[in-house]
């Protein structure tokens, strides 16, 4: 019997293991290693120059909450911007909504996309919508050369700040984003994780960036047990409006979305954190 | 240099790794095997029958869960019993309140007391405080054999129910439990985690058992990075009092206790529980 494990140091000194079944697909793309995995545990994952960006078996927690919470708070958006995202997980939950026009989506890496449509369908299938246009750049300088307040809401669903996601995690690339969006637009972000120092250093700095561009600059939290600790973040950033005092909860319910993780009660728990993270982030 | 490494599997297919720098002590006593551990990342940890108990660098959010989330439903708690609990973790969160009068604590396994005492001064200290009682007994004897009602509040703190802890995951104990709580008595149990199977089979089972015993049953969540999955759940079960209708937040913050995850903001968040959790639940 082959045993194979795909190892992930959460920290120096953290390892986290799956046992594989089958290494199904490598390629090293000119922005970043890309592989496939099967394992019984997780069903179908995979990873970019080592570490897992989503598996089969809770990508939907990731990809709800990064959706669903601003949704809730403006059930009028319309257009929207995916940064990164190559997995098609966002843009799926984003089609979703029948009131939403368009979805712009700006991956560096097309061999993420391509290589998602073929071996990660769950995920990848609503990247064909006909909403949805893909732009296969680098989102840094999509958002610069971006000349109109045209977006609502634009989701940033990056890779940790090293390698091709660094430029990412900019305060040029979050004052772009401000410019870009309309009057009450909004901003969610892959904000890393409190727990392991090398991940609470990085969502320190980008909460420190974002809230002095965004008027309301909060931050929530999830269950991701896939990522490091398993308590993972995402930053909430708006013009105009809050996540909680504005939200449209009864109207969301009224949509009929099934969700697995999501829910309206969660729109404002959310947001609640324990009191070493609330301290991290004000340090 | 010596590559030590305590793994733990979360399922049978996935693997966490810490680096140890130590191995500082083992022992095997009648009921398990109790090891102690120095790591890098995570301070000092320790094992039962090789699965993780509490670590220096976390253990704060369990036991701060499992106190003040009750505490704060019912400030007038006076008399209380922990079971299992032998690192004092529990213990050391409740004698922060001087309205306590009393603490029972049974711990199946004397040498757990007495090594964390030795090797775990954080969680241990409290364990000489006057209002403690240490009883070294069978828990579900224990109340089994207590024949009045005397007690405010239960506090579980098992092991998985798996040698030692099964009993403390039984009908027959949740019975007693709720035969020796005072009318208006609160139990909070160590209620495992929905992820893994082997896990939200037996959340599953324990919150069956309870809903039939108690008016008010509820679970909990919190962020636990070393235990499986990192997302843990405690059971809240209560004959009078709602955790969240009837908790007295302000007069609990008027206390001016010191937390590092648990704060009053996250007694009313912490019952939000996403989606595929309550489905498991109520199946």
């Amino acid at each position: 019997m082959l045993d194979l494990w795909y190892s992930e140091n959460w920290s120096d000194e953290t390892k986290f293991s799956i046992k594989v079944k089958e290494h199904i697909y490598s390629e090293q793309t000119p922005f970043q290693k890309i592989d496939f995995f099967v394992s019984n545990e997780y069903g179908r994952f995979f990873t970019l120059d080592g570490l897992i960006m989503i598996t089969e078996k809770d990508e939907f927690s990731y990809h709800e909450m990064i959706t669903h919470v601003p949704m809730c708070t403006n059930l009028n958006i319309k257009n929207v911007l995916v940064i990164g995202g190559g997995d098609g997980g966002t843009v799926r939950e984003l089609t979703r909504y029948s009131s939403i026009e368009r979805i712009d989506m700006v991956e560096i890496d097309e061999r993420v996309v391509r290589l998602s449509q073929k071996f990660l369908p769950f995920t990848a299938d609503k990247l064909t919508d006909r909403r949805v246009t893909l732009y296969f750049e680098d989102g840094l300088k999509f958002v610069k050369e971006c000349k109109d307040k045209i977006y609502d809401l634009i989701l940033v669903d990056s890779t940790d700040p090293i390698s091709v996601g660094e430029g990412l995690f900019s305060k040029e690339f979050y004052e772009d984003c401000f410019r870009i969006l309309k009057e009450d637009g909004i901003l969610v972000n892959q904000h890393e994780s409190p727990y392991y120092e090398k991940y609470a250093t990085e969502m320190k700095k980008a909460h420190d960036k974002i809230k002095h561009i965004f008027p309301i600059a909060k931050v929530y939290q999830f269950h991701q047990p896939t990522y490091a600790s398993g308590h993972w973040l995402f930053g909430f950033a708006s013009k105009k409006y809050d996540p909680i005092k504005d939200c449209s909860t009864e109207n969301w319910d009224k949509l009929g979305i099934e969700t697995k993780y999501y829910n309206t009660e969660i729109q404002r728990a959310c947001f609640v954190l324990p009191n070493y993270v609330k301290k991290k982030l004000e340090e």
